[in-house]
C-alpha cells in the first residue's frame, strides 16, 4: 500500500500527566491549590477504570488526582497495597498506536494490545511496570476534541 | 526595607521531572532511547545525594534515572525496601526560598528547612511524602547556568 502521509514520530513528546492515587480527591485538590498554587483544569468520572479524577493544570503537564469509585477498582487495590502515592506517569505521543508499536519493539510488555479510550477524548494504552524498571507507564494520544492545555 | 522588584508567583509551573530509581542505568537509559525514542540531555553524579543521574528531555520536563553510587545513599534504600519505580516527582518554581515558604503555608512538611543546591546548578528543596499524599516532592528552581531545555 502506498501512503505518502507524513509519519508520526512514535518519541514521547511531553510528560502528559504524573498520577497519584488519593483516598479523598478534594482534600488533594484543596492542598495542591494552597501549597502549589495548581488550579483544577479537568474533572471526570471515567467509569471503565473506576475511578474519578481530577486534573491540575502544570505547565504543559497534569497532574492528575485519582481516586477510586468502587472496592474494586484497580486504584483501590493499590491504595489498600501500597497506601496514598504516584500510581503511574503518562507520556504524551502523536500516534498511540505507532508508539505502542515502537515501545513493544524495543522490549516494552504492553497491558493494552491495542490503543483505547482514555478520559477527555484521548486514546490510551498502559505500558506493564515489569518491562519500565518498576513504572507503570501510559502512553497518551490527544483528541481533535480533547481539552488541551493550548487550546483551553 | 523597600522592595520593587515583581514578586515571583509560588505556584509550580512545569513537572521539571519525574525520577525513576533504576538498578542499571545504563540498561534504563537504552531501554528509553529505544521503546520511547528519548535523548539523554544530561549526566551527572550527585555526591551529596550518593547517586547517579540521568536526566532524558521529554517535552519541557525530564525523565531522571536514578541510581545509587553507595549502599547508603537513600536510593539504595529505596530499591531495597520497594525495588525500581517512581522515586519522587518534582515541580519547576521561580523562586524555590519562596515556594517553599508558600508550600508549608499550605500544609507541606518540609524536609529541606531551607532550599539547597541540586545537580546542574539548581535550588532545590524535598517535601515529606506524608503531607503530600504519599509522594515525595521537589521543588527545583533553575540557575542562571542551569542547561535549560530551551538554551540548550
Amino acid at each position: 500500500m502506498s501512503d505518502t502521509r507524513q509519519e508520526a514520530s512514535p518519541a514521547i513528546t511531553a510528560v502528559d500527566h504524573v498520577a497519584i492515587a488519593v483516598n479523598d480527591l478534594d482534600k488533594a485538590v484543596e492542598f495542591y491549590a494552597q501549597a502549589f498554587g495548581a488550579a483544577v483544569a479537568h474533572r471526570e468520572r471515567v467509569d471503565s477504570d473506576e475511578v474519578e479524577e481530577v486534573l491540575l493544570r502544570v505547565g504543559e503537564s497534569y497532574v492528575q488526582l485519582l481516586s477510586p469509585t468502587s472496592p474494586s477498582s484497580p486504584v483501590a487495590r493499590f491504595l489498600e497495597k501500597r497506601g496514598e502515592g504516584i500510581h503511574h506517569v503518562a507520556y504524551r505521543v502523536e500516534d498511540c498506536a505507532e508508539s505502542l508499536r515502537r515501545a513493544v519493539q524495543g522490549g516494552a510488555v504492553a497491558i493494552d494490545q491495542a490503543p483505547r479510550p482514555g478520559s477527555r477524548s484521548t486514546t490510551v494504552a498502559f505500558i506493564h511496570p515489569r518491562s519500565t524498571f518498576g513504572t507503570l507507564v501510559e502512553l497518551v494520544e490527544e483528541g481533535p476534541t480533547s481539552t488541551t492545555l493550548e487550546g483551553s
